[in-house]
């Protein structure tokens, strides 16, 4: 079959030269490459005949979501057919039984959100980036804001409706609580990169919706004390559902990119903390144990978010990342060490600073472990200059990071951008083990080749 | 090199007709098969050692932790080398930084829990055996009583570090809290049941300890409106940390056992729930929600646990399946439902005795959907008969179980017993994945040939 009868719609097909600028990168930015075509399907059928055609063809596949991804996972590199599924995109049913929400992997996680907090329920997991794709959030496992309570996307998946490499079908998981019933290929999917299948259904667990939430600022004069201050409220046991760190001048930028003003003029870093729970006086008792840790710790301020104030709070917390895409050209990272080194990863990036004279900011899930460290070009005019300072200070943070146990990504994934990082960083066991699994799924390295895998 | 060389102490090595009794079985009732020779290492170089050698004489391989398990996986098939991991047993470290109890995988779950506990944490999977290893409980993936809070072992195991079927040496897993950094092998061994590796030494999450906790019974004149119950309680979000359902009859064997007496008289079925928390207050008024409950649903009698009385009526459901055993001549299943399904799986079984002329009881873990339903010999007096009748109604079972979106195994695995339904129930695609993966990380099929993947 050809393309033209697959999808028959011309809106959702296209060719060669009609291939829009948008599918040619995606938040990495490289060469842009050509494409075969991008068909967007509406349903699991047409994404089996799509995957048939592409093995009759020998043409190489990516699944995309909405490309909000960073680590180039969905930039073409050898005129694969892209597969896009932002149009497979309906919410199919909420089972109260086994508390299971079904969706199609093009929704955007703020429709699911809305959709089941506005029916007393609750999806916690919360990446920054709102318009990301449900099915792009699996296939990269995505944190977010909240998982130092409630976990990652993984944690939140219960089934997932293959096609593989060769067509085939296949539902991997379970809407039972348990199983020992085999391997897990389920989580082997999840923060696959779209190396192993391409997802056309999902089902979610959801909890009950907490029904009070309180943010709070706590402002430090400077860095090391904010993530001394992180470990004591980790072991304290009041549990915040989100511990975000970030400094002065990065909130600066995104005050400018979002036009709102930061609620303290106190202080050079800051936590960003939430709780949340039943009743107002169970998260006031946490509060209460909060504000005792931020002045054992010596803050310099502490604020108290509620309604408009929060939700600004949180404004300028999600736009960071965009704030500093759009400042200046830019590598971010996604780091991530054992909890107790993130003041040793923070202060080694300031004496990279100091001593490479270009700038590092840093922000990120302090409650994981998990830093966002953005390399800025700053002043550096000569173009090779950058890009051999930046190779130099990436590999040695990248060095730095394994030294302290820690890892290349914690939630955006590996894709091409931390490829190299990534076989370094890995025990060849494991990588050898990990193309092994991949020749199992896809013998023919159909799908999204290049990425994830050394 | 000869086995005497790797493993210097006879006292641990037994070769050919040395070998115990005890290694020929395991709680799985079948023909005894030979054996090669049993060794029991203390270091994980020993064990690379005895790999190689199964390797050089072309000897399969059993792992073997404590034999408790319930699904013939440790059971001998072609004269393997049984590698029998108990005498590795030390407790290494409790890191408090990262939360990180490290142990060697022959370390008994008792001792794990009682080495936590009386510092102050907490590591909440808590099967029904005691003495069985952490090694058998990440291969097996166990389950056990706080499951429906907490989650089972797999939700609680950071990194193993492995020995894989040719020898070489792995380390799954991280200290990290999140990761997306390529395939999730860690969650793939888990389950595994030593079909993909050795563990050597494994590093477990632990909690804090809930400072008090408190048990409480409920009785029903019949077990459907039991199970209405459990759909209530687990829909209030009163979140129990175990919700254990079982009957007179089977608790009458228990009984018997241990010399105990159940604290009530009235009611056929019962649910025994308890309650951790931080204080008193918060334990009680979750309590108050739980009577509120039992009332609506009509339950004969309520009663509080506390001290000896609660540690009574634990021993008496940690013993029900003990007493089963020693009961009489039966199968022992570990059939998962989603939730609502539990009380269709348990009228069936019911229609099925009622039919069939044999007995069966179940208990299990409410709260998962998971019970163990006993089929027992009863009055059959011809073995062919038993053994005809028995398969009847297994498939009858499993068939239902299917029909019902459930699986074979919750938390004791497949092993052999199971494996003929697990073919049955089980996608064909799954299947083949499945033996893929085999053969990706164990091309020999030296490990634990015959058990698990079909
Ligand atoms: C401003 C901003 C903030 C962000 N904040 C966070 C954050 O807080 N936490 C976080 O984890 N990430 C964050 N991200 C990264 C990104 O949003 C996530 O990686 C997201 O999960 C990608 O989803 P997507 O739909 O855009 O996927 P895409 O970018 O389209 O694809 C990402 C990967 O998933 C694969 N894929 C997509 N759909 C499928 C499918 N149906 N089947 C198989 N494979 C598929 C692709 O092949 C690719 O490998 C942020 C990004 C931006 C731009
Ligand atoms: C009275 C009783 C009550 C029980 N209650 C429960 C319960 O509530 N919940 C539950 O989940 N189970 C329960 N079980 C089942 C059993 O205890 C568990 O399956 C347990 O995890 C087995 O541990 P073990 O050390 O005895 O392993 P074994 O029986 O020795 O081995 C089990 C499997 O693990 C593999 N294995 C063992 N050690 C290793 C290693 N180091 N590396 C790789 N593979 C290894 C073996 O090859 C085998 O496949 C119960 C059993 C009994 C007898």
């Amino acid at each position: 079959m050809e393309l033209v009868e697959i999808i028959k719609d011309s809106s959702r097909l296209f060719i060669g030269d009609e291939v829009g600028q948008d599918y040619l990168f995606d938040e990495y930015v490289g060469q842009a490459k050509s494409v075969h075509a991008v068909a967007l399907p509406l349903t699991h059928e047409e994404v089996v005949a799509l995957v048939k055609y592409a093995n009759e063809k020998d043409l190489k596949i990516i699944a995309r979501g909405a490309g909000t991804g960073l680590s180039g996972a969905t930039a073409p590199l050898e005129n694969e057919l892209i597969i896009d599924l932002s149009k497979m995109n309906k919410i199919i049913d909420l089972d109260l039984n086994t508390m299971t929400l079904t969706v199609e992997p093009g929704v955007q996680l703020h429709e699911i959100q809305e959709y089941v907090e506005s029916r007393g329920f609750f999806y916690p997991p919360d990446p920054g980036s709102k318009n990301s794709t449900i099915g792009g959030n699996v296939a990269t496992n995505a944190g977010g804001m909240r998982a130092v309570k409630y976990g990652v996307t993984r944690d939140y998946v219960r089934t997932i409706r293959l096609v593989l490499a060769d067509g085939r079908e296949l539902t991997v998981g379970t809407l039972n609580v348990k199983s020992s019933s085999g391997y897990d290929i389920k989580d082997l999917f999840i923060g696959s990169e779209g190396t192993l299948g391409i997802s056309t259904l999902i089902q979610l667990k959801v909890i009950p919706l907490p029904k009070v939430k309180k943010s709070y600022i706590i402002a430090f004069d400077n860095l090391l004390e904010a993530t001394r201050c992180v470990n004591t409220i980790l072991h304290s046991g009041i549990a915040p559902t989100a511990l975000e760190f970030f400094e002065r001048d990065m909130i600066q930028l995104s005050e400018k990119e979002t036009g709102l003003v930061f609620p303290t003029k106190k202080g050079h870093s800051f936590l960003l903390a939430t709780f949340d729970g039943d009743d107002a006086s169970f998260i006031d008792q946490r509060a209460g144990v909060l504000k005792e840790i931020a002045d054992k710790h010596e803050a310099e301020d502490y604020i108290i978010l509620e309604g408009q104030s929060e939700k600004d709070a949180w404004k300028l917390r999600d736009t960071l990342l965009t704030a500093v895409v759009n400042y200046t050209e830019q590598v971010t990272m996604d780091e991530t060490v054992p909890i107790h080194h993130i003041a040793t990863i923070y202060e080694y990036t300031k004496e990279l600073e100091a001593k490479y004279g270009l700038k590092l900011m840093s922000f990120g899930h302090a409650g994981d472990g998990n830093l966002h460290t953005c390399v800025l070009r700053g002043d550096i005019e000569s173009d090779s200059e950058w890009h051999e300072t930046l190779d130099t200070v990436l590999n040695l943070l990248y060095n730095k990071i394994q030294e302290l146990g820690g890892l290349p990504s914690a939630e955006h994934g590996i894709g091409i951008i931390k490829k190299k990082y990534f076989g370094k960083m890995m025990d060849p066991v494991y990588l050898d083990l990990m193309s092994s699994i991949k020749t199992s799924f896809d013998p023919t390295n159909r799908l999204n080749p290049g990425k994830l895998v050394i």
